[in-house]
């Protein structure tokens, strides 16, 4: 461990050390493997001043992935309406709400960059997507057979509309307003809640 | 130019030119802006010898990226019954035959990710979907209204299973069998097709 916390208390690089110690961490144990303690220990600070910083390991994690919204807004979003009725419509607005914006996609596109180039990362994004978004999301297919499995099929869509959209930028779907692509997809999306399916 | 058709006619590594000099000037002008003629210049070679190794633009393209399979034997696949119905079934099994196989999806990923990275490979890969795929599969469509805008909301619906199956490898997607995903996403691409949807 470098240094003492109370040495680097009052240093002005304190929080991109630690931000830096982070991408580190994450990187090389994902997003279960690593905690507050261990990046504390990289940045060789006191974990307490991690907390104070950044709060939990999933803030510190969005902080040093620069994602500049919280998944659990979002997951709040879309679990607005507890019984189901309406989760297609909601997951694609709030889809669009932020990838429509550049400053909210170009994280998220860099994360997935990275999973697509190397497993280190691809597991990062995993377990990241796994705790922090359909952790939350699976409360609401609770009472659903296959909750889970409908919920990532939901996933994947949004995934592969984000491509097809706004980097591939496939005509006519790059261009159709967003009202017009709610009305296309939302029945969709929602067919994955309450459409009929069995596994074997 | 360099050398001349006659000169290299016999040289072993002809191919092996005429595929660089393919990959060369697809990444540089695109699928629509790449000639066989300018492909055979890049190479040295008299376009008839192009031609004659590997046919047609469209099955130099898939030589030079390696990729494997074919894309009007895919989309003849799916459009086996011509009247739409079943379409989401075609496209989930056609989906699964190809991706299943390590060597059918690595190809299809290196161009993805490339698209990921630089806009010149994001036109690529954008005009060659455009013609090789959905130019096909849009026939079926096309008695359909907003055929063109169901049919890659289609396509956006695979790629992003692709990506969450094969590559982030999410858990229960990754591993269920295929026929419990046939069951599940084949219904839902069917709305695609069929399902009640109007522009503004």
């Amino acid at each position: 461990m470098r240094g003492r916390s109370g040495r680097r208390r009052g240093a002005p690089d304190t929080k991109g050390e630690i931000l830096a110690a982070a991408r580190q961490v994450f990187g090389e144990r994902g997003y279960d493997g690593a905690s507050v303690r261990a990046i504390a220990a990289a940045a060789g600070v006191d974990p307490a001043l991690v907390h104070h910083y950044f709060g939990t390991k999933e803030k510190l994690f969005l902080a040093a992935m620069d994602i500049p919204f919280d998944p659990s807004a979002i997951a709040g979003a879309i679990m607005d309406d507890t019984s189901g009725a309406g989760i297609g419509e909601r997951a694609i607005r709030t889809f669009l709400a932020v990838w429509g914006q550049p400053a909210g996609r170009a994280p998220i596109l860099a994360l997935l960059r990275s999973a697509m180039q190397n497993e280190a990362a691809a597991r990062l994004l995993r377990q990241f997507v796994t705790r922090a978004i359909l952790g939350r999301v699976l409360s609401i297919f609770e009472g659903v057979p296959n909750g889970a499995l409908r919920a990532e099929a939901m996933v994947s869509h949004l995934i592969g509309l984000a491509i097809v959209r706004y980097v591939v930028k496939l005509e006519p779907i790059a261009s159709v307003p967003d009202e017009d692509l709610v009305r296309l997809i939302a029945p969709v999306l929602q067919r994955y809640y309450d459409g009929a399916f069995e596994q074997d």
